[in-house]
């Protein structure tokens, strides 16, 4: 029995016999037709979650066939079986990448048929069809070119893809624009920070590092895992001192941060591998605050692990919506030649491999 | 090859090939000769964590072995293989209560040999050996007689018990005694906020409802599952209203929170039932606080939930560290009718059992 009214979370599109949010439930309806205020998007590519991803390559590495077909034809098989592309064991999706083809009379989000749009809600609660077989990707990154249509609901979000920019280049920054909002907020609640921003030459982390800077940092550390890395955020100049440091080796981390002038007020944690979390907590100073955008963040972990170190920290679970966020990272990409070549870089290596 | 100098983390006892802190490891060292800033505790009780004692009650109940000894070996294995008391499914542990037995030369936790104790840092992370393969436990409480040692490192926490409180009543209150303190802490950055305790009748909830109150609340709302544990919320007189919903239901809680006088300002979540995001988020207002202290929360659920429904809310971690957070929730026992009538039905209803 369906509901006949629709409602803004996307509540009528869930199949399983519990009530429960798009992004909880085990299968969505993906049907063509639009409730009222719906919109459905023909798509043109997915951006994978990067922790998702990297499991996905792990596993089937594991297995022994590093060919992508292996993991082409999973994310196919959990599409179709889900109704929604949500990594099983990550819990996490992605974004896509479209075009508006119906926008349903009562939607909210002030769409027009034709725009190119980025979706900034995960694909984990999207009902998506894929209708080509994902014949034109290759398995190997994350961008997986796509053809087949998503559905927006009325509370979701999706920005319009600005013209003056590459859309390459948009959509790398609008994936992770959560993160440099909210490192901006958390900045500003303290004076003249001290921020270590972990991962701090990826994606979120360069925007981030960024973002921090601008609301106010008194001092930025970006962490990096190799000396690569180091070179391209000092040749960025987004971080006052750059550390070469492992992450997930806690002792390394806190002994790296204090050594380049922390422990940290603020620590954004962007790094998309698991076991980051007791280290992250050592770095961060009494009453600082501790922010976590990875996906692959254990929440028991941190939980535990600050109470067993007896670390007075407040510790964020990353919210990738603040308000105003697409056009704050889009801002800082335009007017930071630093971040601006990091993005290119990697769109160029993408593009590469 | 042992490090010679011991870390006040407790790194020097973690087996695992990688530097990992102890909460983060598989195996613990359990040698009962102490590093100088170590204490050693003669154990008299185990309290397991509440969400790992659910999930192990579960997992034998799908088996069909209710007995209880299948838990109880199953704790005993886990901490033989592991030499702590961490459930690989939650991650969690408990804690432990015992007496001084020995305090090294340079311990800076301030105990003395015969002081009875309460530790305030996890399982997860204590290293312990059982001697009475829990003869003394059914299998069938979280509350498990028990004898053995355990080793506090530099900077754990225990608590001395107090003399002029029952002694199951103080563990009681000790074991979820970072609840109160964080709620009061939160609700003291908002202005007469409207507060909602997510398992109000609870433990941690009890706690909370009333740390909230103290600390400025405008109106608070316990929510409970079911008519029986209404009753004896609105007995204790925590809650300027108390609310029947089913947590897991976002929409039903939604919709029972709003009538109650919501959307929250501060939502606590104090169920330890997975599933509790979606609704948790939903319940709370824009710039609203959602604290999470339910170690069944996962973290990708709350992360991704909130940027779905596009709520702009401040998700925490619920760290079980607060400086005072013993003596704080000691004093709401103490001083507050309604929660002490609740821990000690609660005990009363344990010992019947």
């Amino acid at each position: 029995m369906k509901p006949t009214a629709s409602d803004p979370t996307g509540l009528h599109r869930v199949l399983d016999e519990t009530v429960v949010l798009p992004q909880a439930a085990q299968r969505l309806d993906t049907r063509r037709q639009l409730w009222p205020d719906e919109v459905r998007i023909r798509v043109a590519r997915l951006n994978l979650d990067a922790a998702s991803f990297r499991q996905l390559e792990r596993k089937h590495q594991d297995k022994g066939d590093a060919s992508g077909a292996a993991i082409r034809a999973e994310v196919l098989a959990i599409v179709a079986d889900r109704g929604k592309m949500q990594n099983p064991e990550t819990g996490s999706g992605g974004m896509l990448v479209g075009t508006v083809e119906e926008v349903g009379p009562e939607s909210p989000l002030g769409l027009r048929v034709g725009d190119r749009v980025a979706t900034l809600v995960s694909l984990t609660l999207t009902p998506l069809v894929i209708e080509d077989g994902l014949a034109g990707w290759d398995g190997l990154g994350e961008q997986v070119p796509c053809d087949g249509y998503a559905v927006l609901f009325g509370r979701s979000i999706a920005a319009v893809i600005p013209d003056d920019l590459p859309a390459d280049l948009s959509l790398s920054v609008l994936d992770v624009c959560g993160a440099p909002a909210l490192t901006a907020r958390v900045v500003g609640q303290y004076v003249a920070p001290t921020v270590v921003v972990i991962g701090g030459s990826g994606k979120s982390g360069s925007l981030s590092l960024a973002a921090a800077r601008r609301a106010g940092a008194g001092r930025t550390i970006g962490v990096v895992p190799h000396e690569r890395e180091a070179e391209a955020l000092r040749a960025a100049g987004l971080a006052d001192r750059v550390v070469v440091s492992d992450a997930r080796d806690p002792i390394a981390l806190r002994d790296a941060v204090a050594a380049a002038g922390g422990p940290a007020d603020v620590t954004v944690v962007c790094v998309d591998v698991p076991g980051c979390e007791g280290g992250a907590i050592l770095s961060t100073a009494e009453r600082g605050t501790v922010v976590f955008f990875s996906m692959a963040t254990s929440f028991s972990a941190a939980a535990l692990g600050a109470e067993g170190l007896a670390a007075d920290v407040t510790m964020l679970v990353g919210n990738g919506y603040v308000p105003g966020h697409a056009a704050y990272a889009l801002e800082l990409l335009r007017e930071d030649d630093g971040v601006r070549g990091l993005f290119q870089a990697r769109l160029g290596s993408e593009a590469a491999r």
